[in-house]
């Protein structure tokens, strides 16, 4: 049998467990040049918001009783495609469900994982949120030694892998999140410069006080006040990564943009953004440098790991309501 | 007899003829490495509504009871400075007055004009507007050939030259602009490839339409509801570059920012700031194709010319209401 959980309709505002129908389903057969994967981690992430909408993106929407779409790590259970081993470990966007059939090509095609890497890590800290940081930062922030880069959403997954590259490459690191507890995790065990709890402390004076002499490089996976506060306080020459926008994802009004977006013109700045599947055939350069970093805890990922398929919709929930520390991922099986 | 107008207090929204004050003054002495000079034109520049007002940017405020700042062009009258000969033509940021005292170093440094340049080209296709346009366009805009660039304000000062200096480039060129007059100039004498009137047509429909395979490089002097008619129509890979935002510096409540800023992750694009000024060290390189341009009559500047110091401040209304057709100045003497 194949649990799936199905997109039922389109979210108005914050996602709710009931834009989302249970199905049991027959587990497929394996075509020509297909494999049938056994899904283990289903990775829950803010962009399955957009991917839940109908407006134009970078991707089509998930049909209306369709699978939910989601990036997953899986076994390969059965397989006529020589490329996927029977019982290796694969990565790819398998929805969510029990059972996948692979078959996309490009940024869609599984990627095998190496030996010795734990699933869960593959969904985390060599997974596609860790490539989106090393990417980002690689190609967009270009973050100087000595530079200060400041990270919003900084103990999410992507955030705090953002976070420690830059202390890797030489920069004074501010990490914004919501509440203490993330705050003590970023300054603590992420080695972060400082660090700004979003929920008490007035955002864009205390990015005033920790970055004296203006924020380099600013990441931005939020959107909102706290892109403002940014904006407020950029270097001369400052970039800022546009990767997300999780504050305004749920918003039933249509979301402001950055009224002082000017700021850029009077600090000579930039704001661009990427994707990190353009990225996809180059991967193996930022494995190349992620895996050592991994392996010698230069780059430490919290894992919010839920047990069991069926709790995917709230898992959902309490990513866009800021209850789960680190990268957020559900346990399918084992 | 020095006549002068002074800034007498800050606009609330629309400039206004009350914000200036008339003041007739003793022609001043120069002192040592100084020169005096007769100012001839004063260009009127939406940066100006920004010098009036006390919000924090890239150049201190004009204070209160001050000469109102404003770029000339000006001949020497009597010099102390052995680089500035009696007699010459010079440009500079003189003043709202009839004379001035030469002395600021850097970008504020007076600049000689080629023998040979008509004073008023010195203010408009070969003065600061057009190297605005010529240093955005080679260092942010970056067009290349074949590619299609959009101009907001395009029969305005820096826009007109945007816009024909992407033709000689090699690409296609659609600008903006507010009237059935301000279009024809844009495709009749500066052979613009199309035109859109914002006053009577939907910007973000025609831009679809005169763009289908999208706006590679966006020229923005306007902001608010243009900039997110372009934003909504990026090409992959597009540019904006942010030159100005003439619709919001009137504004009484504080303007919007782009509310669909996050096309440029969709459209993995980047918006980015700049300022002339900090290439004054490199204009040599800007006018060495500039003046054989103007000459040969590929980038040329209908000059709106009002006569009489007196008529600046209702000249300066006419620029933020649109009343003006190309570089506006004022002639002070002859």
């Amino acid at each position: 049998m194949n649990r799936q959980w199905l997109l039922a309709s389109r979210p108005q505002g914050m996602v709710s467990p009931e834009n989302f129908e249970w199905r049991e389903a027959d587990v497929p057969e394996p075509g020509e040049g297909q494999a049938l994967v056994r899904n283990l981690y289903l990775s829950l992430d803010p962009a399955m918001r957009g991917w839940m909408s109908d407006a134009p993106s970078y991707v089509p929407p998930v049909g209306i009783g369709e699978v939910m779409r989601g990036g997953c790590v899986a076994r390969v259970e059965r397989s006529n495609d020589p490329e996927l081993a029977e019982g290796s470990l694969v990565a790819g966007m398998f929805g969510w469900q029990d059972y996948a059939l692979t078959g996309g090509e490009g940024p869609l095609r599984p990627s095998r994982i190496p030996d010795g890497v734990e699933p869960a890590l593959a969904l985390g800290a060599l997974g596609m949120t860790a490539l989106t940081a090393y990417w980002g930062l690689a190609e967009i922030g270009k973050p100087q030694p000595g530079e200060t880069v400041v990270v919003s959403a900084a103990a999410g997954a992507t955030g705090s892998v953002v976070g420690q590259i830059a202390k890797i490459r030489g920069c004074r690191v501010i990490g914004i999140a919501g509440g203490p507890e993330k705050c003590a995790l970023l300054t603590g065990e992420l080695g972060f410069d400082g660090a700004i709890d979003y929920r008490s402390e007035k955002v864009a004076a205390r990015l005033r006080e920790l970055c004296p002499d203006g924020i380099d490089v600013y990441w931005d996976n939020v959107g909102g006040e706290i892109l403002e506060a940014a904006l407020a306080n950029l270097a001369m020459h400052a970039r800022i990564v546009i990767c997300g926008a999780i504050s305004q994802y749920n918003a039933e009004t249509p979301p402001g943009g950055p009224r002082n977006y000017m700021n850029l013109l009077v600090k000579r700045s930039r704001m661009e953004g990427f994707l990190v599947f353009d990225y996809a055939a180059r991967n193996g350069e930022a494995l190349a440098e992620l895996v050592p970093w991994v392996t010698e805890g230069k780059v430490r990922q919290p894992a919010d790991v839920r047990d069991g398929l069926e709790n995917a919709p709230a898992a959902l929930l309490d990513l866009f309501e800021g209850r789960n520390s680190g990268k957020l991922m559900v346990r399918i099986a084992s």
